[in-house]
This record gives C-alpha cells, sequence and structure tokens, in this order.
C-alpha cells in the first residue's frame, strides 16, 4: 500500500473517539468527533493549487484529500473551535512510491502552509512527522480493519513531549450518516494539534 | 534493537495514564497505573520456569522481565483488582533475532500459560499478537524517548474488535518512587485485558 491507496482506504464518514493524555498535568482529556475524508485524483485542480503554494510541479502529486470534521472536547470552553476542514497533497519521494511529502493548505494551529514528511512502514502503517514553528508532531495511523482506522501521535514543544493523543476512527455506514454533532465556530484559546485527517 | 533490548529500555518505574475506547458503546474509560519492570537475564531461574512451563528448552531463551502493576481505572466497581504482576521468558527464532515468541506464565484474564508472537519493526516498535481462548490481542508498544513509552492495544472478541486501548508511560525518577497509588485486592466481573507490561 502506498500513501494514496491509504488514503483511497480512508475517504468515507468516519466517528472519530479521542483522547489526549496532557503528559505533565497527568491528565487525560476525551472528545468525539465526525470526520468526512474525500480523496482527490492527481489532476484535481485543489491538488495542482496546493502544490502551487507549496512551489512544487503539480505533475508530481499522486493525489490528495479534502478533510472536514466537528467534534468537541472535554475542556473545551463554551464555543470553542472544533468543526474545520482541510485539503492536502502527496507528493511521493521519485525513488519510492511510499514515502514522501504531504502538502498542507494550513495546519489548525497556523496561518502559513503546512508541509510534513510521511512514510508507510512494514505494517502499512502511515508514518507523519510534521515541524510546525513551536512544536514537532509525530503521527502514525493504521487500519485494524477497512471500518476501523487508529491514530496515534506524540506532540514536542520546547524540546519537551506535552501531549499524547489517540484516535480510534469507526466507519459510518451510509445508512446512519445523519447523527452528526453540531459545532460552533469560534476559536479556542488554547493552540490544538490538528491531524492530517481531521481534529 | 531487538526485544530484549527493548525491555532492557523498559527497566524501571513507571507512571501510566491508559485510556480505553469502548467501540460498540462509543465509551471512553480512563485509569491511571504504576509499572515496575525487572528485567531478568537468559540463565534466571525464573525464566528457565517459564520455559519448561511451555515445553521449551531453556537455552534458547535471550532473557525475560518480572512486571508488576497497581492501578485504578474510571468504571471500576469498590475493591475491583487493577493490581498484579507476571514474569515472561524472550525465545527469539533462531533465523532472526528480531521476531519470536513470547511465553507468560499466566494472562490476566486466564490461568493457564499464554503464549505469543513478537515482532521489532522498522521503527524498533515490539508488536505482540496474542491469541487466547476467546480474544485476540495486537499491541504495539514503543519509545518515542527513554523516558516515555507509548502501546496501543486492540481486542477482537467473537470475530469483531470490541476496544482500542492506549497507554502513555512516564518514567518515575529514581526520587520520587513513592507516590505508588494503593490497589485493594477483589476479581472484577468483567473480565479484563492486561498487558504484558503492566494492566
Amino acid at each position: 500500500m502506498d500513501a494514496i491507496e491509504f488514503f483511497q482506504q480512508s475517504a468515507g464518514q468516519w466517528r472519530s473517539q479521542r483522547t489526549t493524555h496532557h503528559l505533565a498535568f497527568r491528565r487525560a482529556e476525551m472528545g468525539d468527533s465526525e470526520i468526512t475524508v474525500e480523496t482527490l485524483s492527481a489532476d484535481d485542480p485543489k491538488v495542482a493549487e496546493i502544490c502551487r503554494l507549496h512551489q512544487v510541479d503539480p505533475s508530481q502529486a499522486s493525489g490528495g484529500a479534502f478533510v472536514s470534521w466537528q467534534g468537541s472536547m472535554a475542556w473545551d470552553r463554551e464555543g470553542e473551535n472544533h468543526a474545520g476542514e482541510t485539503v492536502f497533497a502527496l507528493v511521493p519521494d521519485s525513488d519510492n512510491p511510499r514515502t514522501g511529502r504531504m502538502l498542507r493548505e494550513r495546519g489548525y494551529a497556523e496561518i502559513v502552509p503546512v508541509a510534513g514528511r510521511y512514510h508507510m512502514d512494514e505494517e502499512d502503517g502511515l508514518i507523519l512527522i510534521t515541524d510546525y514553528e513551536t512544536m514537532s508532531v509525530i503521527e502514525r495511523f493504521w487500519f485494524a480493519n477497512p471500518n476501523l482506522r487508529m491514530r496515534t501521535s506524540t506532540v514536542t514543544r520546547f524540546g519537551g513531549f506535552s501531549t499524547a493523543s489517540f484516535c480510534s476512527e469507526s466507519r459510518i455506514e451510509a445508512e446512519a450518516t445523519n447523527s452528526a454533532s453540531s459545532a460552533t465556530a469560534d476559536t479556542g484559546v488554547t493552540t490544538k494539534f490538528s491531524s492530517v485527517l481531521g481534529w
């Protein structure tokens, strides 16, 4: 499986349970989200646009995805924002289709375009490493089965690990797609990390 | 890194934050534990005893570990048991030191001896697959850094995934080892999965 196949398998609607362990405080926070993933073909205009934003030749992209989500976390302030969307493009390395760059429109916490490095591991997990201005994030996504996707992420700030998160994401069957939770729009004071597959 | 090196790096005391996602109920449960790991050399009598229990020549073992833990989960009934200990032996495959069998005295949920298959992946994560009579468990352990160990596990019962768990485990420095939480002894009605590295 290469990365674009991973995202093809991710297409659809998912209900995500997320837990974040705040390591220094020894506290855990839980939340729920609904995530929608649409894969984009290599010649999709949105993919080309992301490539140009990063000054990459669009013909090098193998595809991309459009991801949107809405959710809530236990410690949210009233009106805190956990709705969002992002587009990204995958640009595999020329010598290895299982490694490459993931180009994004923007990160949840940043307003500048974000690029990460990915590789597929031997269990077909997708490892994504993204360096932001003030933090670094390592994520691993994998499928337990075609309808259960998992994700772990660790966030390093100022040289030390600050949070470790875990999501288990169950595919929502087509006939039961009308139970999305609502989310109101505002920006939380706390900068939270957002994964490329959703919050 | 081979598996015995992984457990050598695991030696010491750890404070574990654990979250279990109950997939069918869309509920999450959190808990805390203190875990102590002592590595055992290949010629330790406890390692030899486990090997004999599994009818394996003790000279094939590369070592083992003694693990004890005490903790609590949010949904515990009063007096529910999360204290325990286990001993295991590692028996690498003769042709590959990064794969092999993990032989255990007993699993948390079983009274018979338990054996699992392990392999180290390309990121030096340790994957452990254990089949019990009524369930199958896949775990991945890895170090984010020498003082932060992570673990995910998925439990399959009757052919479907029932729970997905995540632990983030921080090393307790030698000067701060006196804050162990207490745990009383009894057996919970719900059979819970216990990992080889602790609850």
